[in-house]
């Protein structure tokens, strides 16, 4: 950065200034923020780290969009929780020559994400290192806030949103396939959007709710052993789902199955809820069903009506 | 990591049981932390991050004490505002041949650092990167927070703890000098503690405040600018505490001006305060003044009684 740590601070302050959040008594630029803590309602705190080289590469996507993503990311747990944000804060570390523009840019996609969510960026930390490393962390405010341990026997696996197609962007992307119809799916990719308002309709009723980052496999086994339940997904909604939106036409465009997508493919922010209700707008991807003692947790009834075993297998950041 | 990033979480949560907050509904384990907002009290929310080869090298400290120092180094932006630390999240980057009996270390490290704050690590996050990331956001709680924008005209500097010890702990590392009068300096570097006692005492009287993390110099800048006075340090008073603590044997053993420690030497989280009466266990290094249009904000007065400018340098990450 040519204008040193603290000039740039002063920067990125007038960048973060717009956007409301309610509490926020002091922003960026002390030690800390100061917050006036909400009534009647509980807080609900995550953390979130993209990495460069591990969750992105520069040849593949603008700081514009690291910056989104990485907000959106965080943000995404929030949702899941049924939870809505209050104020974030964002660490950065940078190489020492990181070009002023592209801290810019990084910043520009963050407070677009903030904004977007109705979120206030209100303070963070600027380090030097040798990859770019991305830090959110979002407090946000829930009145019945929805963990992954509720899920019950006979609870439908709700979905709202698209799985799968996110990793189906990123093949594309790193194919450089130009295709004007994969551009759905590397939109899903590069630009995802927490879902804030099924948050909202999941959170009055479910009971246990979680987002798609690692694949619906991987997500769905976190469920799975927190609530002591199995979990059995139905092939046949999970290909009417991959046929009905753009995912069945990518896949075959790339040449791999949908159905390997949608289980272990992730960063779709897509969420999962477990309920005995249908939710507005979710789609039904099969049952809750009691804890066996069998191979896996997780299992797919095929169309023939087989149940296959599915690994819970999705991004491992250590496997 | 041999055992993988969601065994590993399971491990480090087991790590992490140990201690107490007041209101953590939800830990770690789930997509978000979920918290009872204290009544009557304001909320203060810092993030920092410490970066291998940046904030310190595999061959200079181990493990625990890379825990302990990043935990500390965030909770001293909770002391400098007079603040309780209440909980926290960490999210830590590590390469993929990290062993687990390190990470074992580094989380024992923050541990141990969070019990003797009395405070609790209540999630977190764990990516692979080519460099060792260790993030830390805490929460606190303060009746009266103290910003760095309040110091007034006639306030005395008034310091808590050595300055300048750190960094001379750092180049004595650095030099792998044997001599075991220079182990309160190493000490200070690899274990620094926030300083949450003196905190309490400034926090109802100050009128601003700040940790010295980047040196006197860059830090007492930071208060100048934000409220708009500025600082005259006194070389008597700054040669005097340097001589009366470990500070002036180990500059000499070192070959320094313990001076030029004093005001450019990060790392020490020893707390600055702007108040216009004495407090308690801190001592007096100068007094702010009203702002001139002279060249320096922060200057020194000499023991001859000339007035020498102090440039606002110390560790700046981009420069």
């Amino acid at each position: 950065l040519r204008s040193g740590e603290f000039a740039t601070i002063e920067r990125l302050k007038e960048q973060f200034h717009e956007g409301r959040a309610a509490g926020i008594l002091l922003g960026i630029g002390d030690d800390a923020a100061v917050l006036e803590p909400p009534l009647g309602v509980k807080l609900v705190w995550t953390i979130d780290e993209q990495v460069e080289r591990t969750h992105f590469r520069r040849d593949l996507v603008g700081w514009v969009d690291v910056g989104w993503r990485s907000f959106m990311a965080a943000a995404s747990d929030l949702a899941a929780m049924g939870a809505e944000p209050w104020c974030a804060l964002t660490a950065v570390s940078l190489p020492a020559d990181f070009e002023d523009e592209d801290l810019d840019a990084l910043a520009r996609g963050q407070q677009a994400a903030a904004v977007k969510l109705g979120t206030k960026i209100v303070g963070g930390n600027l380090t030097r290192g040798e990859a770019v490393v991305v830090t959110t962390t979002l407090l946000g405010t829930a009145v019945r806030p929805v963990a992954r341990s509720g899920a019950r026997e006979g609870d439908g696996i709700w979905i709202a949103g698209p799985v799968g197609l996110a990793a189906a962007g990123l093949m594309a992307l790193e194919r450089a396939l130009l295709d004007e119809r994969i551009d759905a799916a590397a939109e899903a990719w590069l630009r995802p959007v927490a879902r804030l308002s099924d948050g909202r309709i999941l959170a009055p009723v479910a009971h246990a709710a979680i987002d798609v980052s690692d694949g619906l496999a991987q997500d769905l086994a976190h469920i799975v052993e927190a609530s002591g339940v199995d979990a059995v997904l139905d092939e046949g909604a999970l290909r009417e789902h991959a046929a009905a939106g753009w995912l069945g036409t990518i896949a075959e465009i790339l040449g791999v199955d949908p159905l390997s997508l949608m289980l272990h493919g992730g960063e779709d922010y897509a969420l999962i809820a477990a309920s005995d209700v249908p939710l507005d707008g979710f789609w039904c991807a099969g049952h809750f069903v009691a804890a066996t003692n069998g191979p896996s947790r997780v299992t797919l009834r095929t169309r023939s009506g087989d149940l296959r075993p599915v690994e819970a297998r999705g991004f491992d950041h250590f496997r």
